[in-house]
C-alpha cells in the first residue's frame, strides 16, 4: 500500500515588465530598459523554472492604458513572446492572456494549439472578456460590450474553440507513404458551428496538440465570472484581501462546479499575492516604504479612477473617497471595483493611503516580511481552505522573483509544501489536471 | 573613389512542411513526421542562415484545405512558429503570411511589432487578402469577400497598421527615473482612424520596433495585386513560368511604383523557383520523375480544380482540360488561374501532364538540373531584368534546402552573385531597403 499523495502548492509567476508595483520601474532592482528585450523575459522564465514553478503568466490588454507617462507600459504581445520563451525553456508552463471579446475563435484556437505544439504541451490560456472602452475603440466600437453579453460571447467562444481542438482526433495522422494516405480524414471533423456570435465551419488546420486543449484559466470573480469559471476553468486567478474572503470565494467556486458535472478538484484556485521580501521584517517594510515613496500620485489617482469608474482627478490626496456607484452600474471589472471600495470603507483610507495600498498589487494582497513569514502566510491560506496555490506577483522584477525562488521556495520545500523536482512534462501535469478526452474518440471506430 | 557596389541576388527560403512538391511527404528525403516539431523548423532556418539567405518565409491559409488525406497539411501558425525560430537564429529574416481580410489591424500591427522586437529587426509580413470560401466559412461568412473589396480593405488595413507602427516615435521612452517620467507622451500619438472598414483609436501598446515597420511583402499578381504592390510592397513574390513573362512583370511592377512617388528600386522582385537538384542532370531528372510517380492523382485533380474554379473530378486524366471561365469571373487567385490556363493551352497538356507540371511548384517555375545549371538559370533571370532574387521552393525538405545551400549557394558566390557574409543585422538591411521614417518625427519638436 502506498500512502496517499500529499497535496502540494501550485505556484505561478505572474510577469509584468518592471514588476507589479507601479513604481517598480524607478527602483534600482528593476530593469525597465529591458521591457522589449526578449532575453529579459527568457531570463525571468528560466529563473521561475529553476524554482520549479508551475508556470509563468502574462496579462494583456488591447490598448495602451494612456498612462505610459508614469509607468513602464507597452511591450510584447503575449503569444509571440511566450513562443520565443518556449524555445529556451524545458518544463515551465506558459500562460498567455487573450480576449474572447476582440478575437475570433479560429485564430485563437489555432495560436494556442500552435504554442502547445511548440512548447511540447506547456500552453495555457487566461480567458478574459476585456473590460475597457479604450480597447473597444481599437476594434471599431465606441462603447464596450455589456458585461453579461461579453460572458455569453465567451461561452460560445469556448464551445467553438474546444470543438476545433477536438477536430483532429489523436492519431488522425496515419502517414501511410505506401498507400499515399497522410491523414485518415474520417478522423478529422468539421466544427459546423452556427451560433449567435460565431459561424465556424472547421476543421482546425492544426493537428491535436500534446495537451489536447491548452490549460484553461480564468480570472473574473464577478457573478458571471464565477459561473464561467465553474463551467470551463481549470485554474482560477483571483484577488482576495483577507483569509475569510478567500475561503468564501474558494468554497463558492468549487461548489458551483457540480452544476456543470465537474468536481471542485477539477479547478485549481490561485489567489494573487505580491510578496515584498526582506532578510528581516524591517528590511521588507523598508522596501515597501521605499516603493511607496517612489509612487507618482497622478498615476495612482488615474489607476484608481479606472478601477472605480469615477474621475478622481484634482481631489485632495489626504481626503476621503467620494461617493461611489453600485457594482451593478460598473461595466468593467466588477469584482475589482467591489474589492477596492470595500477595502477603502473597511479601513477608512484616504486617497493617498488607498493609492499606497494598491500600488504593489492593484487590489491583490500585498505582504511584506521575511521568507519564513511569507511561507507562513502561504501555508495558512493553503491549509485553511483558501487556496490551492498562488499567483506570485513580484513587486520588482527581476529581483523580487529571484528572491522568491532563492529564499521562499526552499522554505516551502523544507515544509513539504512544494515539489523538489518536476514530475510531469506538461502544464496540465504540473497542475495535476487530466488531458481532455477528444469528443469524437472511438465514435468513428 | 570606391567602385559602385555590385548588385547581388536576394534569396528567400520558402518553407513548407515536407516540401513544395505535393508528393514530397512520400519521398525518403522528407520528414513529414516532424511537421509539428519545432526543432524541425528551427533546423531548416539554421540551414538557410548557414547559407546566408536573406530570409525564411511561411505561407498561410485559414482553413484546412480538405486534402489532408493525400498531403502533409496542417501544422504551426506562422507568427507563433517564427517567434520560436527567432529565439535560436541570429541574422536570417523571418517572413510570416497574414490575411488582411480575416484580421484586425490592431492585432496584426502588434504581433508584427512584437516579432520585430523579439528578433532584433528581422520580421517581415507577407500581406495576403485570402482567396477561398473555405476560409470565409471559418469567420462567419458564407461567401468570400469580392476581389476588389478585399484589396480596398487591404489598403485601409495598411494605412492603419503603418499609423500604429508610427504611434510611438523613436525615443518616446525617456526613462527619467528621477522625475518619474517613463515615456514622453507628447511623442506617443493616437491613430484616430475612422474609415470604411476599421475604426482604430490607437496608439499601439508596443514601442516602435527595430525596423520601424516589418518588411512589407506582397504576392498577388492580378491587376489589383500589382497596384497594391506598387503602392505598399517592398518585396514581391511572384509565379512566372517564362523569362519573357517574368521580364514583363518585373518591368510593370517597377514602373507602377512611380504613381505612388516611389522608385522601382524600392521594390525587390522575387519570382519563385522550385529547383530539383542533382549532381548530374540525369540524377536531377530522375528525382523529378520519382516525385511525379509518387503523386496521388485525386489530390492533383482537387488542387487543379481549386486553382481553376472548375470541378474536374472524374474527368479522364489523359484527356484535355474542359472549357474554362474567364479571369474576370474568378474570385480567388486571379493571376494563378491565368498562369495555369495559359500553361495548359500553350503546351497543349493533358490533365495528367498538367498535374505533373504543377506538382512541384503549384504554378511556380520548376527547374531540374545540376547546381551549375540552376545557377545559370538564376543568373539569366537576374541579369536579364526578370528578377532581383528568388523565392527558393525546395521540392523536398529538408534535403532540397540543404542541397541548395551546400551546392547552389557556393556556385553563386563563386560567380560574385551572392553575399559571402551577412553585412546587415535586420531583414531590411539584407534586402538593401531603408528603415521607414516615422511620420511624426520632428513634428512635436
Amino acid at each position: 500500500m502506498t500512502a496517499p499523495r500529499r497535496r502540494t502548492l501550485h505556484l505561478n509567476a505572474f510577469l509584468m515588465n518592471a514588476g507589479h508595483h507601479d513604481a517598480a520601474w524607478r527602483h534600482p532592482g528593476s530593469s525597465p530598459e529591458r521591457v522589449t528585450d526578449l532575453r529579459y523575459f527568457q531570463e525571468l522564465a528560466l529563473t521561475a523554472e529553476r524554482g520549479l514553478l508551475d508556470s509563468v503568466f502574462l496579462a494583456d490588454g488591447l490598448a495602451l492604458w494612456g498612462k505610459a507617462r508614469h509607468n513602464a507600459l507597452g511591450g510584447f504581445e503575449p503569444l509571440t513572446l511566450l513562443s520565443a520563451v518556449a524555445a529556451v525553456t524545458q518544463r515551465i508552463g506558459l500562460i498567455a492572456t487573450a480576449s474572447t471579446t476582440f478575437n475570433e475563435p479560429y485564430h485563437l484556437a489555432r495560436k494556442f494549439a500552435s504554442l502547445d505544439h511548440i512548447s511540447g504541451g506547456r500552453a495555457g490560456w487566461n480567458i478574459v472578456t476585456s473590460g475597457t472602452a479604450d480597447e473597444a475603440r481599437n476594434f471599431g466600437r465606441e462603447e464596450h460590450l455589456e458585461h453579461r453579453l461579453r460572458y455569453e460571447r465567451a461561452a460560445e467562444f469556448l464551445e467553438v474553440a474546444t470543438r476545433l481542438w477536438d477536430s483532429w482526433e489523436d492519431g488522425a495522422v496515419v502517414l501511410d507513404k505506401e498507400r499515399g494516405v497522410y491523414a485518415d480524414t474520417g478522423r478529422i471533423h468539421p466544427a459546423a458551428h452556427r451560433g449567435e456570435h460565431f459561424g465556424v465551419a472547421g476543421p482546425l488546420n492544426v493537428p491535436r496538440s500534446p495537451q489536447g486543449y491548452p490549460l484553461l484559466v480564468q480570472a473574473g470573480s464577478s457573478e458571471d465570472g464565477r459561473e464561467f469559471a465553474a463551467r470551463y476553468a481549470e485554474a482560477v486567478f483571483t484577488a482576495q484581501q483577507t483569509l475569510a474572503d478567500a475561503q468564501a470565494f474558494y468554497q463558492d467556486v468549487k461548489s458551483r462546479a457540480a452544476r456543470y458535472g465537474r468536481s471542485g478538484d477539477d479547478i485549481v484556485v490561485l489567489p494573487g499575492i505580491a510578496p515584498v521580501i526582506g532578510s528581516t521584517e524591517a528590511e521588507a517594510k523598508a522596501l515597501e516604504r521605499e516603493l511607496t515613496e517612489l509612487q507618482v500620485p497622478e498615476y495612482g489617482l488615474a489607476q484608481l479612477s479606472g478601477m472605480l469608474g469615477v474621475d478622481l482627478t484634482g481631489l485632495p490626496l489626504d481626503g476621503p473617497l467620494p461617493d461611489l456607484p453600485e457594482e451593478r452600474d460598473i461595466n468593467g471589472n466588477k469584482s475589482r471595483f467591489t474589492l477596492v471600495a470595500e477595502l477603502a470603507r473597511r479601513e477608512d483610507l484616504t486617497l493617498r493611503e488607498l493609492i499606497a495600498r494598491l500600488g504593489a498589487g492593484r487590489g491583490h494582497r500585498v505582504y511584506a516580511g521575511t521568507p519564513e513569514q511569507i511561507a507562513d502566510q502561504l501555508e495558512e491560506w493553503f491549509t485553511g481552505g483558501a487556496a490551492d496555490g498562488f499567483n506570485i506577483m513580484a513587486p520588482v522584477l527581476p529581483t523580487g522573483l529571484t528572491d522568491f525562488v532563492d529564499h521562499v521556495v526552499p522554505e516551502l520545500q523544507r515544509r513539504g509544501l512544494f515539489r523538489t523536482a518536476y514530475e510531469g512534462g506538461t502544464l496540465r501535469e504540473h497542475y495535476g489536471l487530466p488531458r481532455p478526452a477528444n469528443r469524437y474518440a472511438g465514435a468513428a471506430a
